[in-house]
């Protein structure tokens, strides 16, 4: 299908810039942001001038810091005025609402060249106002009033998947080694260490199954990524990777409204919207990049995209299916759990890997082979998912 | 230029709804919000199933209630699942953005028929916590940290333009008493009773020379839109509003930056792209809807959009030039004086205004023989601006 779309009603990835993920002390969310937003521009070859959009995603500053309005922020101190700047927010999914809108603004051919910007910097934030902001991004007013945490109505998700599907601790483990295994060998990676299954069923206890290891880290961290109408690609130097569908969908934001929880429907309806458009499969994805803020999420997630059967999720990530020899290399970043989570950044970094992935440029985590990748983005409880998949041609 | 353009090219706006603006103590966020968009699905004679798309903007509930991931809530409560939902934020211009990406969505041919609501409820929160929050659309480490204020911050302005322009409390008063006395005639509006000139300088000081009458209130209150691609308006009943351009700008975050703080430059860029697109001039405009946070905004607002000469909005306001009977009627609708600011809806509430003024249907407001309206919706201190023109044909 893509073909017969000609280049001016495509879209392109021209340039990826990135900040290591992990405890950036040293640098205010100012910094860090520049930091990709500038990496991604000298990635591109091309000057701040060319660039007539931004979109900025990040979630907790205004709670953490009381900086509301990043967008005109970041432009401003990106040296970009007066750029049209926007900044979007849709929990952990707020990334990956960004790259869809920019994709969206150059279809529109409102934009020529926009980037898309994503930064979190949390490491100086209490850990109590870390948990009750991120509870925000679930229904305050129904789930936290009554004391959940995030990580508690995850716990819920993984044991009603344990009791439907006999999904195992160990299952539910071996994400979290696959990510740790991936991600030493990503220089943008927090933790570049391997864990075993036994030591992530020995770590702390965070909410019952949900341990220490099973669970996203709390990062700083930004990925930017510069996006371009088709039919201009030429001009820049690089190889362009191609935006083929950026869908999105939403579920309820209370677990108890949703007729089952061991289901993402904002998944499913995300990932039918672009296998539809471009009449693929699922198994023709040949790499993805998957929301694994907690463990239960990536094989729940795994199962909605269509990747696995309904519940066999847990058996199948086991088997090696999605390793990174595997027939899906899934997360071969290191994803949130091993690679980091800053969660604005979250989503974009995603795009990033697949994109870095297909130009054949991902070092020493380079997966051979890849032409076609997909990732996907959540937010809150699965409210939202962000999905895209990127092609090499 | 707009006869050249094919219908599936153009965007129509083709619902509107609208919460009264002011206090609503017995209604939660959700239900504001609600009540804005069944009334717009109302008016434009569709049914949930129709709208693919739907944007959400709110300013600070993050902050007041902690609940971020609104555009998931918005979409839950609204009976919209699995919609493709997404929150902006632009401090005050959040309302405008949230139009300006419909409108973008449904000219990406990504979408068919979007939504934009946006809302704010701020009358149970106190007043301090609401200062400090607005605080955060300006520069919350270089503006706020020193002790400025929101209010403080506009007073600047004022100061500077009443030295370099001759500017006097007097014309500071009069778009005060202008939207006082619009407001008079808009069941949707918080303050319908006239104000004069001398009740504003005997109004209390809040930040020299910005006494209380000076500024916008506090309010709660939600307004929403339906945008449809222009090949499918026959579809529907009604009569079809078009927008002609939707434009946006940045400026600096925080004033010293700036190299004359009494221009705002993010109006002059977003306003000039908009002129230029559909090649009319300023006077072509035949009804404006200007952010008048404080009185100030809306004089240098009317100078940086070209309707006056630099430094002669004060004199041109009170000559009667902006008034309903005027040359070019601004704020027919009270403006966010005297209408209400309930931040996140307030963009889209004045869309809505110019949008029931061309169709003809703004009651005792109506300004007759109108074609073509402009708004102009700021965030910050200037540090967005967005602009759109809107057509009856």
């Amino acid at each position: 299908m893509t073909e017969e779309i000609p280049a001016k009603d495509r879209v392109a990835i021209i340039g990826i810039g990135q900040t290591k993920f992990g405890e950036q002390w040293d640098r205010s969310i100012r910094r860090i942001t520049l930091t990709a937003a500038t990496a991604c521009i000298a990635d591109a070859g091309v000057s701040g001038d060319d660039i007539d959009g931004l979109y900025v995603s990040n979630t907790s500053t205004s709670s953490f810091i009381k900086q509301e309005h990043q967008a005109a922020m970041a432009a401003d101190s990106g040296g970009l005025l007066p750029i049209a700047s926007t900044e979007v927010e849709a929990a952990c999914a707020s990334g990956g609402v960004a790259v869809r809108h920019a994709y969206m603004a150059v279809k529109s051919k409102e934009h020529k060249m926009v980037m898309a910007v994503g930064c979190e910097k949390m490491s100086d934030i209490s850990e109590p106002a870390i948990a009750d902001t991120l509870m925000g991004a679930a229904d305050r007013e129904w789930e936290g009033q009554i004391g959940a945490t995030f990580p508690a109505l995850f716990a819920l998700l993984a044991r009603r998947h344990m009791h439907r599907y006999g999904t195992t601790v160990e299952q539910l483990a071996y994400p979290s080694v696959k990510a740790h295994a991936n991600a030493v060998d990503n220089p943008y990676a927090q933790f570049r260490f391997k864990v075993s299954i036994e030591q992530v069923l020995q770590s702390a206890m965070v909410a019952d199954p949900l341990r220490m290891l099973n669970c996203a880290p709390i990062s700083d961290g930004a990925a930017a990524l510069l996006l371009c109408r088709g039919d201009l690609v030429d001009q820049f130097e690089g190889d362009p990777i191609w935006i083929d569908a950026s869908t999105q969908a939403s579920d309820t934001l209370a677990l108890h409204d949703r007729p089952h929880i061991t289901q993402f429907r904002a998944v499913t309806s995300a990932a039918k919207q672009a296998f539809n458009k471009l009449k693929m499969k699922p198994a023709e994805v040949d790499i993805a990049e998957i929301h694994d803020s907690f463990s239960i999420s990536e094989i729940i997630s795994v199962e909605d995209l269509g990747f696995v059967e309904k519940g066999k999720g847990g058996p199948t990530l086991v088997d090696g299916y999605f390793d990174k020899k595997g027939t899906i290399p899934v997360n071969a970043s290191g994803g949130l759990k091993a690679k980091g989570h800053p969660v604005g950044a979250t989503g974009i970094a995603q795009v990033a890997e697949i994109a870095e992935q297909l130009r054949g440029r991902a070092g020493k985590r380079q997966v051979k082979g890849v032409k076609r990748g997909l990732t996907l983005n959540l937010g809150g409880t699965g409210s939202t998912a962000v999905v895209h998949i990127l092609n090499r041609e």
